[in-house]
């Protein structure tokens, strides 16, 4: 994959996740072509982020590029051969369906050029359940963005059992090359790494709702003024390593007879019966009625989009 | 507790917890009588906060006081008496030992007028563990800050089961009047809600290390440059009420099968062993050498400070 000779991207699926990709390849110099079997989707897609790059412009994260010059490297194309023509690299953004996604990727193989490394950014199906037949299945994987991947730069690279070890290298070097943070998972395990970890803290925060210790919004200032505060630049490992003056061994020595204790407790399996979730969408409402929600969107990704720019600009200054 | 009336507080213990919560309510324009059993600590610790305040200042972290302003308010003294005389609120940030506590908490009791509430900075002891035998026990809680509270500003309120209501109300009250973040918890339970929830994703992260699913390093990631861009502002719960059309009922309906799968295999207790923490201990000092940690969290601190203001400079634009 010619990084240095203006790589080829191809997106397939110009939905919320393939608009946000087409942002991050554009603005990194490569080529792009968009394709989405709706008709007129892709045109729409570029439409949707000429909006949306001057305010990224202004606020830094265009890598020092034009508007202009990020526009002029997407193209729309009608044909999903013609996106894949040339391709170097393909990110597929289908709908989450088993069913899609097999039938697809069978086109994929067939039309993308046998160098061409194909990636998913599936959230929830592992690739061997979409590509087991494919004659190229060794060139697949997935490469699981976090929503947008323009401002989150978050990518988890997950091989299936038939990945070839030098696709992983690839896709992470490219993913690095357009600075994205790829990391890499050995094997495929349910919900990857990610959603495991968002997993792990959802059921502790519904169990403590369910038993009514503290409030929703409660476990959302726990984080958000609170663990979060250091987890947005360092994450959890580096957190608890720094929290003891021996590293993180002497943190264990200290505090880990308390996790484990504390182990012991969480790992009682609650439900998310109808009455837990109506309990917290109750308490969710008081916070935000429902017909504030696109409102509290768009202010979510304004703040997204500054913060973004503020912990790149700490990141310049300060190292990371 | 006449906060209108330039309420005194009084913190007892002025290591690095009770050092952050003098900055914490001088800039909020209390006064502040600080006392430490160790001579002159309580003098060092003025110090400290002397040359942390004029890069808070530079922050725009003081409340729109100056430095000497703040300066001003804090009066290191060398008896307890002197700094409970005439307190409203006592901030105790002594040793995490219980018979420390125990034996600090009657003179404290006795010591404090009647009507000052007495709080602990205790991360893991509950109230009940070491203010059973007081005369005035209903007026002791404890409020658990994240360090350093003066740039994290979550605390956590946590009665015992003899702490008045109106305890927790005027403790809740005097801190968002400092504005920090508190919550209040209904009764005492192992770990908070902090760490708790800390547990909760430390556990899973401990267990992906253990199967080679990834490293530390890509743990950190998938938080640092993943979920803790959302968290970092919004809070694991306004994130998925969010990420559904519908908010968190519809979020649940969708993906409530996928989370309670999961967290079937993450019932499971993984002991954190010996090999277990060498090998985590191993990962981190590639990372970073056991020389290093010092200024490494010389770095930490700044990227707070810094992420902290930015956070605050955004929510002050587009709201919270």
């Amino acid at each position: 994959m010619g990084i240095q000779n203006m790589p080829k991207v191809a997106l397939v699926g110009c939905g919320l996740v393939g608009t946000s990709w087409s942002i991050v390849f554009g603005r990194a110099g490569y080529d792009v072509a968009l394709f989405d079997p709706a008709h007129g989707a892709a045109a729409m897609s570029k439409q949707t982020v000429a909006k949306a790059l001057p305010d990224l412009s202004t606020r830094g994260l265009l890598n020092g590029q034009t508007v202009q010059q990020v526009l002029d490297r997407l193209q729309p194309v009608d044909r999903l051969e013609d996106a894949l023509s040339g391709s170097d690299y393909v990110q597929e953004s289908a709908p989450e369906r088993i069913g899609i996604k097999r039938q697809l990727y069978v086109d994929l193989d067939r039309l993308a050029p046998p160098s061409a490394v194909i990636a998913s950014s599936t959230s929830a199906l592992p690739a061997s359940a979409f590509t087991e037949k494919l004659a190229s299945r060794g060139r697949c994987l997935v490469a699981h963005p976090i929503n947008p991947p323009h401002l989150v730069p978050l990518v988890e690279l997950v091989p299936a059992p038939w990945t070839r070890p030098d696709v992983v290298e690839r896709t992470e070097a490219l993913m690095k090359s357009v600075r994205q943070s790829p990391i890499r998972l050995s094997r495929e395990i349910d919900g990857f790494v990610v959603n495991r970890l968002q997993s792990a803290i959802l059921a502790e925060a519904f169990k403590l709702v369910a038993d009514d210790i503290c409030g929703v919004g409660d476990i959302d200032a726990a984080v958000a003024e609170g663990l979060g505060m250091r987890w947005f630049f360092m994450g959890p490992m580096e957190t608890i390593d720094l929290n003891a003056p021996g590293g993180v061994a002497d943190y264990c020595d200290k505090l880990g007879p308390m996790y484990q204790e504390l182990a012991k407790e969480q790992a009682a399996i609650r439900p998310w019966t109808k009455d837990l979730v109506g309990k917290i969408e109750s308490q969710r409402r008081r916070f935000l009625p429902e017909s504030q929600l696109a409102e509290r969107r768009a202010w979510r990704d304004r703040c997204l989009a500054a913060l973004a720019a503020a912990k790149r600009e700490v990141g310049d200054e300060y190292g990371r």
